[in-house]
């Protein structure tokens, strides 16, 4: 009974494990569509009576996937401490505290919910690529992150320096700049801030030339190590076929 | 007589047949000049007529191409419901349509001539790497679609959580959200929503650091499986060249 | 004497000849400078007064070196009528026609000295591996190219459909949708046009998931294909070491 | 002595110069915040006291770090005029010159603590590969500023011809121009200026088709040769390992 229950619940190469994992992820989708439904304004009473009765029907389908996982697990608590059990819990847990909390901390625990799209992740085989590729990279997208950190920091002193007295406001102090700081290297460019004196123009000038790849980078790096990841799966398949 | 029309149409290596291809993308290329120009407000009762008249050139050749099309085509059927079969009639059905259906239902239609576009990639044989390519890296690009889905939806609901209460209008809902977190994360920023909370700015400066590159990697993919794939065309060029 | 000249003007690799490019480049950059310091409002007269004697000096040794390339050059014709012969000649002509043209005219004009930036690049050897790299891309850029044109068309007409009949001033045709287009598609996103309407917000959003990479794809191309460019040539190298 | 201080300063193998080096990291961080503390306005009369305190403990320990570095180098001139050594000064130089010049003059000092944010770097290992990188796409690097340089120069200039009549302030000279030729090229967009005559908007059409990819082409040269230097490293670790 508990291997067949396995099987069902942890193993996706089976027919049946296949549709109960296609089952969960469109039930987890649907659960995510009625979270955003939830938040529109002026939605009528009939719709959020039936949106509050799916999301219960919701939290009894995951509850018992969760305890099910529990069950069939060969260390419960390893799965239970792991970062799919911590989100397989998070998922449920908001809707069980409800009763023993006020009814406004509820709105800033349903936000939780939203680690279900993390779910989804789980089921996707084609990941085992993208942690190869990651690892690939790791090393350099640390180093480039401590760069970013550095050329925000500078980029947002800088432009305090030239713009805090022509705009205190909106350059009230280094943390202020730094929102600038971020729009900018990321090349968002809101327009709610951006500096107004030639001293200022000038430095984001500067910033703009040398700064601009560099939050780029990461992204091109992670890009190159995938093709790399692929070639090394491709080689470790040629040598599964030559033996 | 039904096998040199074959040649005409169908075939782009002799010279009738290229000279037939070409004119028929430079009709395509100027029926998509006139469909523009056709929206420019307060153009001439001349200019209009012309245009109309134009227009009907246009079908006229088109529905001839593609009844020959269906003559030459050795099934066809298949033609008829392929790709390019489905979007050759839809070049030339809104103007058929437009007296069975009352007037106001016309411009709707005509939107669909924009698929003519896509006829000129029809001739392009370049385009055989870019298939190639997109072949090599679809497994990625469908990942990092999910990613990107999954990346704006923890963005919106987020971006939620903190602006609804300061900017009611702007974030009125996740799906409102959902308008934001996409001109962000494309790093567009028209600026015409952006967050203006503390804790907002915050998590927009996360979401940032984060996602930014998110969203362009896939770019990076297809420009790196490119490489890819002419280095693949090389080596089969030369292996051509050795036998 | 003609061939001393030669190695002085055309030679760039003995000390004199050297000399005489840097100090033309120099000049060069000068007179840009010079020319972007006239279009200043308020100046000075005197200031005026030098700019106008620098221009006319400019001018003078750029005539000369331009002379001098046709007495050295082997064929002469060749050489005014390449590339570099044209842009020489448009560095120095607006001067000499100001007196056969009106003074309004004088300005446009003007505008064509801008061209003597691209001399900057004659002298620049490392552009070998950049026209190496450009070769090997040819074909796609040119194919993204039109992939770039048909989509920005498709954003045109889309956008045009949905937005026109909110903002018939910023979306009057779908010529005014393309500036929309094209501001959005390359992320720049200034924020003087943007879709107001759900529907048009709900197409921008997908044009923007799958149509944001297009126009980056290029750049990526280019990168990778100078990886490969200095992959050749280091092995050409290597191969002219083992001879 | 004096070996176990070098030991304990410049060699970070050792599990006391680690310690020291984290030490020296840690504090470097605390105090790049209470610099961003400071310049918060309306901050509490107890805090400040607390910022100068810390600030003066930080210039202490950096000046005797400073001291002992000197101290320990075996050729102290090279320390004290290589980059970083100039860097260490700088960090607390600011701080002993308080006295001697007037109070505003303080202010623009202070800036130059953010270098201490460079130290940061000095600590980082990882920065080899980069180094590597670095030197592979130098030359690349430098002619795509170049022609960076160039094709701002060419945006500035005829966006200047064409946006002058129309917005004399915003396009006053080709300087002004180049602001907007720089916020458009790295596609920030503030949207504070942008052209709105036809002529303008064409102008910008393919400046930005053609241009878009020139800013970004350096961020994909970094990342495809950060790729190459790993694959370098790899083969260099693969000989050590044979031999």
């Amino acid at each position: 009974m508990r291997e067949k229950l396995r099987v069902l619940v942890e193993d996706n190469t089976t027919r049946k494990g296949k549709l109960f994992d296609y089952l969960i992820q469109v039930l987890i989708l649907f659960s995510l569509i009625a979270f955003s439904i939830e938040t529109l304004p002026n939605i009528s009473k009939e719709t959020r009576a039936f949106l509050d009765f799916f999301e219960m029907f919701c939290v009894i389908v995951f509850s018992i996937e969760y305890l099910l996982r529990i069950y069939v697990a060969e260390k419960p608590l390893k799965y239970i401490f792991s970062f799919y059990g911590i989100i397989d819990l998070l998922a449920i847990l908001p809707f069980y505290l409800n009763g023993t909390l006020d009814f406004r901390a509820l709105r800033a625990f349903r936000v939780f919910r939203i680690f279900r799209a993390l779910k989804l992740i789980r089921y996707n085989k084609a990941l085992h690529r993208f942690h190869l590729a990651a690892k690939l990279v790791r090393e350099e997208i640390i180093l480039f992150l401590i760069v970013t950190g550095i050329f925000v920091f500078i980029a947002s002193a800088g432009i305090y320096h030239f713009e805090n007295e022509a705009q205190p406001e909106a350059f009230a102090s280094i943390f202020h700049s730094a929102w600038w700081a971020v729009v900018t290297l990321t090349t968002v460019g809101y327009g709610d801030v951006y500096p107004i004196t030639a001293g200022g123009k000038i430095f984001t000038f500067c910033i703009l030339i040398i700064g601009v790849g560099i939050v780029t980078i990461p992204a091109g790096l992670v890009a190159s190590s995938l093709s790399k990841a692929r070639e090394i799966e491709e080689k470790e398949n040629e040598d599964k076929l030559i033996k």
